[in-house]
């Protein structure tokens, strides 16, 4: 009898992957490509037709592929769209779902890709049991999705969750968004990386980052210093768990969630940026909330980053099933 | 044939309203005691009982009571306990849904007294057929109620929607909850006579307002001022507008609503703190969100607070009936 999976894509600013996940979350086999976001989305498409060709090729025997999910930077599930990304340079509007319906003739369900990390950790990962929590993934950028009594919170225009821009200081740093002083801009690689820079200009300590110029400097560049006690590296870690606790502060007195989860790269620093964190929102929780709140690391590898669109899919199947 | 009601509490820090109301909003009759909350919680009850069986003898041959709904500052839906409330001096832990029930031996709904406000607006007010907004109370404090996919959200704990305590300036005011910078103490009627004696203090204008005292000052003070062009309480209400309405837009980076509905005191003041509100909100919001959220006034009048504990104790009956 052949296996029952779901192709599950991962689109991303610079890697797409693509696996086939069954309905316990193991990944039977998976790819990974070059986005090439710069180039036109026609482009993409012929991509990712071969390689989803070359993976099912390998498979066809033994599987039978149910539907698609599909996690993309600023999708919307309600019109299927993935709509101005600023990291994807394919246009305003592209009608992704759609198009990938008729490329494959399978049924695909689409969401923000934080918002399908969400799902992913609720299905298989740190969060798996929980019905009340936020994941925040703090990449390039930071992004989050928000699970409300189990399900994922869309929002009346499909774009609830994008925590990345709630307001830092409306006098701070430029954001890709256009707006000032978002979250993103200081809770993320590119945030830490920045307050780095703003540090080695403030301060007068010796630092092995001080030889690395800012297109080079990566998130592990900086905990590495911060893991031998650089001090503008450590610096960096406290100023960003401080701004970032506190704004988680003010997104537990909206939600009131069991827990956080955080993921991407700058939560694989771990305790440098965990301990902060936890101070800082602890210090700043309205009193019905102090004590309840855990902030934990997903569990998840940057290699399951597929799991996301196959919580998805699966979800999606359930609904549709149950309906 | 009797006629079908329920029998609605609305428990404030000043005033205690109960209400007989049916099924489509229509209240038959109401009455309004002080709640006395500095004295025992034993006493509030003694007179609770008492105004309640002076309102149902005269009621009692022509209506049906078929449950309770509690809507009180604090209040824990999942507990059934009011906890902690600084405004009511009952003590840390007031089991109240239990007391009421036994009292009056009819099954009673409670919810903090901001969520039940957010499910009047949903079924009988200005959200009538929304399904995913934010209803903000603007009185001595800030509440909120936070509706997501024609549900009240309650969170994890119980205790959702505290939007009154995430923080505009971490070396700002000082918040009666013990945190400091709580947003209800820049936005509720409180928080703008605390900027309008800063406005006082910093500033050099002749205002009517100068001859007010502190504790004596109304918000009706402060909007009559404005509406006569009062620079003070005008420059007051900009900035109110300012602080609430970049906060708004966080909320929406959360929760992506149709529309924010504002209740209370300080939103009698109308246009000249909706305006505000309206302006800086829009310049804040990421721009998935900019030109789809509305701010609107609440067309309850306060006469109609029972409404809300009205609405959560027929939606509680509902549910029992579909389940």
């Amino acid at each position: 009898m052949s296996k029952e999976v779901v192709l599950s894509i991962d689109i991303g600013g610079t890697l797409t992957k693509v696996g086939l996940v069954n309905r316990e979350g193991k990944v039977l086999d998976k790819i990974v490509f070059k986005t090439d976001a710069q180039h036109q989305f026609s482009n993409f498409m012929d991509k990712l037709k071969l390689e989803v060709e070359t993976l099912i090729i390998k498979w066809i025997d033994v599987i039978h592929i149910l539907s698609i999910g599909v996690g993309a930077p600023n999708a919307n599930s309600y019109t299927g769209q993935i709509e101005n990304p600023p990291n994807l340079k394919w246009g305003g509007i592209t009608p992704i779902k759609k198009i990938i319906e008729q490329t494959f003739d399978l049924p695909v369900s689409l969401a923000n890709d934080a918002n399908a990390a969400a799902l992913g950790e609720m299905l298989y990962g740190t969060a798996k049991g929980m019905k009340n929590f936020v994941a925040l993934t703090l990449g390039t950028g930071l992004g989050s999705g928000i699970i409300v009594d189990g399900k994922l919170l869309i929002g009346e225009h499909g774009t609830a969750g994008e925590i990345g821009h709630v307001n830092v200081d409306p006098a701070g740093r430029m954001c890709n968004c256009g707006l000032q002083g978002c979250l993103e801009t200081y809770a993320s690689v590119t945030g830490i990386k920045r307050t780095v820079f703003e540090l080695m200009a403030d301060r007068c300590e010796d630092s092995p980052l001080r030889k690395i110029n800012f297109e080079e400097m990566t998130g592990t560049d900086i905990s590495d210093a911060a893991l031998k006690g650089d001090v503008i590296a450590l610096t960096a870690f406290e100023k960003t768990g401080e701004i970032l606790g506190s704004k988680m502060a003010d997104t537990v007195a909206h939600l009131d969630p069991e827990a956080f989860i955080l993921s991407g790269g700058l939560s694989k620093a771990g305790d440098i940026l965990l301990k902060p964190i936890k101070r800082h929102m602890q210090k700043r929780l309205f009193n019905a909330y102090k004590g309840k709140i855990e902030v934990l690391l997903s569990n998840a590898t940057s290699a399951e980053a597929v799991l996301g669109p196959a919580a998805l899919a699966w979800l999606e199947l359930d609904h549709l099933t149950h309906a």
